[in-house]
Order: C-alpha cells, then structure tokens, then sequence
C-alpha cells in the first residue's frame, strides 16, 4: 500500500497567541532531550515527589493527592467527575461556555443527573443561582470553570464555594486554563477537585492533566457504593503509584511529559505564583486596550477578564479564516477562532506563560491590525 | 511551605532493558526539540494524516479508525474495552497473566460481565478453551493479549480469531509489548479491536497508545444502546478530529508525542516491518541461549517466547531487587521484576526495537553474569 517518502519533519515556528497550545518554554524544551529512566526507577521517583511538591505550590494546595493526570485536560476533567459521580448522583453543572457543556456531558456519562445552572456566554455565573439550585435539590456536587477557555471570562470562586460548603456539597474546578496565569488559592477557596492541563500557562507539551482533591473529596470517593467506572482515571490507584510510600504500578507515566512538566513548575516557583499573577494581568490589560482603540468589541464582560486570554467579536463583514490566515501565513501567529456556537462570531487571544509578555502585545495588535486592514475593516 | 531550591533535571543514562519503557531513539528525541504548532494548525493535520498512515502500516491494517489515543497503553485498553462493552453484555476474557486480569477489571468497570477463560501464567490461551467459552454463552467480544509483558508469552492468534468470528463475536488484542517487533497483522487475522503503546517497540516516549478498530467492530459501536461511558476515550468523536476532512476539535493532542510517533513509524517503515519481526526473533533467541547457558531457566512456554520480552526464573536463595540493583547502579542496565503474583520470582528481560540488537545482548548477559556471581549464584 505504501511505498512513498516520509521526509523528516520541519514544524513551522509559530506564536501560539491562541486558546493553548502556548509556545513551549525553551528551558522546558531542553529536558525533553534528557534520556529517559523506568517509571520505577529511583531517580523518576524523585522527580515525581519534587513534581508533587512544585504542583501543590502552584495549586496553592497541602492536598496529599496532588499529581498530574496521564492525559490531556479533558482527561482531567473527565477523573475529577467520574471518581466523584456515581448513578443516580445529582450534580450542578454551571454552563457559559463550552467547557460546562463539556461537564454536563461526562456528568451523564457517568449516570449522574445534571442540574444546569446557565448563564449568557461571556457572562459570570451569579452565586445566587448556584444558591438556588442546591436549596432545590440534593446535589452532591458543583461543577464549575474557573477560566472560561471559550469565552475568556474568569469566574470569581470563593463566595460560591461558600455556599457550596454550607449545603454539604463538593466543589469541583475546571482550572485549565488559570493555572499557573490567574489567581487560584485551591485551599483558601475551599476547592475540592481541582484540575488543569500543562500546555497553558505552564508552558509545557500537551498531554499532562494536573488535579488536586481535598481530604474532603476523598473522603466521598473512598466511601463510594461502587467502583470508579474508569480504571485509568481511578485516583485512588493513582494515588498509589504517584503519592505513597510502597510505590504500586498503576500504568506507565509519561516519563518525558513529567520531566517537562516538573522543569515548567521549577520555572513558575522561581518567578513565584503571585509575580506572575500580575505579569498576566497586566499584559492582558494592555491587549485590551489595543484591541480597544482599534475600535473592536470585547466579548466578555470587561469586570472579568481572564488574565491568560480575551475575546473579542469579529467585526461585521469580516472573515474569520481569512484573517486568521493572514495572521498564520504572513506573520506566523495563531491566533483561536470561535467555538461551538461562537464559531465564526469571536477571536480568542491568549497570553499564556512565557507568551504573556509585552513584545507579544504589540506583535499581535500590529499583525492583527494589519490583517484587518487588508481584508477591508476601517475603524473611525 | 516551600523554601528550598529545584535543581536541573540530571537524569542517569540507563540501558532500559526491562518490561518498558525502551530507550527513545536519539532520531526521535531530536524530534521532541521542535517547535510546537497549534492542534488544528495545517500542519499538525499533515502530520497526524501521516501517522495514520504509518500505523496502518505498522498494525498491517486498512482500517479508517486507526490513530493514537492520548494516553499510555491502559487507556488504550480502556478505550477498546469501553467502546464495545455496555452494561450487562457478556465478554470472554483471555487471562495468563497480568494485564488479562486488568482486562477483566476494566469489562467489569463497563458494567460487562466476564467471563473467564484462564491458563497458568506462562502458558497459551487454547483456542478450545475459548470455543468452549462461545459455545456457553452469548459473549460480545474476546478479549486477549498478544505478547502478555507479565510472562513473556507470545499469544497464536489466527485460529482463535476464526471461531470467534464463527460465533460472530469482536475480538479485542492487546498489541502493547508486540506492534513493531513481533509479528503480527490485524487485516489478515481478523482483528477488531487493537491497541498498543508507544513506548516499547515503537522507542518513543511513553504517553500514546496507537489503536485501530475493524469496520465490523464500529458497525457494533455505533450502534450501542447508550453512550460510551469515557467521553475522553470515545472512539466516535475522536474519529471526527484524527480521520475526517471536517477537523472537529476533540482534545488537545499531545502534539510533541504525536511528532515523535511519526518519527518513530517513519524509522519503522524505513527499515521494513517484517525486517524488524525477524531482528527481534533473532536476538530474543540469542538472549535465551546465552540465559541458558548460566543455568537459568525461562519460565515462558518456549514454544511461545515473545521475541520482544524474555521472563527467566530467579534462581532459589538470590534475592531479586540485589541483583536488579547491582544492573542498575554498576552498569546501568534496568531490566524488571516480576508483576503480581510473579514478583520476586522471575525477572524480565526486554529487547524492543532499537534495544534489540547484539550489542544488548552481549551486555545485559554479561553483566547479570557478573552480579549473579557476586550474589553467590554458582552453576555448574
């Protein structure tokens, strides 16, 4: 059947100022080549616990289970909803964006009954609603993002995670996006699953899924009428891989994938949490302000903008792809289109890591600016 | 908490001559250094249409469905197991070591009910046991492994697979420790579903597990009553980012491990995959002969050595992680225990892909010669 030529590969160099991927950083790239050990061998050992130590610095945590998920952030998600929901559970899922959708989805999958709590996309998710839906029902669980990656709103946490507290619930985080970029003190705030990718603001390849759960969360999931229904994403087993003494193989770790990530966390405790913190949001304040004197609309309500990433709407008569296309081929940017239902309707820029930075700033406002003008928009 | 300093990552080179991972090949971890582009970026598209058509090559396969799932090669086997089985179905369950048992774990995680058909660890699964097990019950799907890592046996294939078709059942293969370096060809022995993964034969990192799924196995699959209950592991929305024009966003593909897979097919086209069959039989036997020759015995059935992974019995009185220790720490050799029910009492020899070659064999012999003898081992 074959008998062609594969060449070896040649990626373009692009700057990923979309959604995530993030450009990965260059210290990171470096252990990449390093030779890989065994997943039991000593010295992984110690790289997994200097991994651990480093993620629950991040997450701002003391949880015991703490470690990345061998997955991308989906699987992330999908570990924390299914050891946590068993048939016949009710959990509230809270949707403004297509990554709720997302949770509502695994939700059923695992014979949960999803209660949703809506708002308008681009919008917040008011506690009161939150408050509303557990007096009316029995939910075991809320189900919330923290960074909406579609929408680029950033959810504000502590007074619902308050609430949820009060009606004995457990509250579950989707932080793939914030970690790492935006405020997130998974202890303060009573978060008690919580979990992220590592190809955001950790500046590391995709295929890492960092989670956290609180004492709490395990005390539920230990006492659960029945088994997890994934074998892979089962954190009690993981747990005994990833954080126990008496290390007990569960499946083989991406060895190479953790080497990256635990140098992206060493990287993030060198800056420190809360320097980047601002380094985020200042730099996104000024793509606003760019974007905004171009005369182009911010999708999201402005009071909560995510610090990795902002949605602006396509201007009226443009064309998505061709703008993208432009930003792609002439300046090698990516810049993210819509999703779901935003298809063709916004652009999402992100400035995630080491890409959160002033000369990405200007790259992307000129880029754009000159796209745009190209294909025919002129602003007053 | 944290006040204490991370040093660079500085990792020991070891000769991975265990269970898996293998060594990288230093033509794939040159790959791993490139740029990263964006998961629907033009050029990530040709490279993934690439590596679907390698591993049709390497599984020896025209199936449509058949791309790495984003995750080590349990969740390869989820994958499989969870697609096909619903709630109440009944599934023949092939088990003669360890990961037969995690099969019949996750069967009954879907909600399936197993059946068993057991051999002692070492042994073949007959195929008139699996017969026998059809003919009693109204099973689904056989599930089996191929080259079973825990024992080192190496599974015939092509008889069972005809009375499981006979009985009109799926046959499901676990190819983990097998594609690439043993024989094997999904078309012609009528496999439906097999996974694999990418850190064995393949000399890629750890973190892909490859899979491919007959026309007749997705005629079942999408006509479940239900869901698949791992959104994550969905062949049906996984097929509509990896194989279909219209690209729609799945996950984030763990695109760096994506690259070293193609780079790792691209070396396993280049050097014939029927060439690689017979390379890895040839210094599987020569490894046997040299173990033989020290008075150790193999625990496999020698008419079913796995050509990529030998298990030899701990000799009486030498005590198992001392030797394993002196590899590792005076030669840097990693060779694996025993797994479950094995564990101190045989140890496994593996030669996957580059790390099959004359050289290794020489090396590991001599050097577990040398440790054996000061562990006070005396043959005659």
């Amino acid at each position: 059947m074959l008998e062609r030529s594969y060449g070896e590969l040649k990626p373009p160099e692009r700057l990923l100022l979309g959604a995530g991927p993030s450009n990965i950083d260059p210290r990171v790239l470096r252990v990449l080549s390093l030779p890989i050990v065994g997943h039991l061998d000593p010295y992984f050992i110690e790289v997994m616990d200097e991994t651990v130590e480093l993620l629950r610095y991040a997450f701002k945590t003391s949880n015991h289970i703490t470690f990345p998920i061998s997955g991308t952030g989906s699987a992330g998600m999908e570990s924390a909803i299914c050891n946590v929901v068993e048939r016949g559970d009710e959990v509230i899922v809270c949707i403004n964006g297509f990554f709720g959708e997302r949770m509502r989805e695994m939700v059923e999958r695992c014979g949960g009954k999803s209660i949703e709590v809506r708002a308008p996309w681009g919008e917040i998710i008011k506690k009161e609603a939150v408050e509303e839906a557990l007096a009316n029902s029995n939910a075991k669980a809320v189900a919330i993002v923290h960074a909406e990656t579609s929408t680029g709103i950033l959810q504000p946490l502590k007074e619902i995670s308050k609430i949820v507290h009060e009606y004995d619930a457990l509250l579950i985080v989707d932080a793939v996006t914030s970690l790492g970029g935006c405020e997130l003190t998974v202890d303060d705030w009573g978060i008690d699953l919580c979990y992220s990718a590592s190809q955001k603001c950790l500046n590391c390849p995709p295929g890492l899924a960092p989670i956290t759960v609180s004492e709490r969360a395990m005390n539920v999931i230990r006492n659960r009428r029945t088994k997890v229904q994934s074998w892979y994403l089962d954190l009690s087993t993981i747990e005994k891989y990833w954080v126990e003494n008496n290390r007990i193989y569960h499946h083989t770790a991406p060895i190479l994938l953790v080497y990256a990530l635990r140098e992206g966390l060493r990287l993030l405790y060198k800056e420190g949490l809360e320097n980047r913190w601002i380094r985020h949001k200042e730099n996104i304040q000024a793509l606003i302000s760019g974007l905004e004197e171009m005369e182009l609309t911010i999708f999201t309500d402005k009071n909560y903008i995510c610090p990795a990433i902002a949605a602006i709407k396509i201007p009226n008569g443009i064309d998505d792809g061709s703008v993208r296309r432009r930003l792609r081929e002439e300046y090698n940017i990516t810049i993210s289109g819509g999703l779901g239902k935003l298809k063709g309707k916004v652009w999402r820029i992100g400035l995630m890591g080491i890409n959160s930075n002033k000369k990405n700033v200007i790259l992307v406002l000129e880029a754009l600016k000159s796209a745009l003008k190209r294909e025919g928009y002129n602003p007053k």
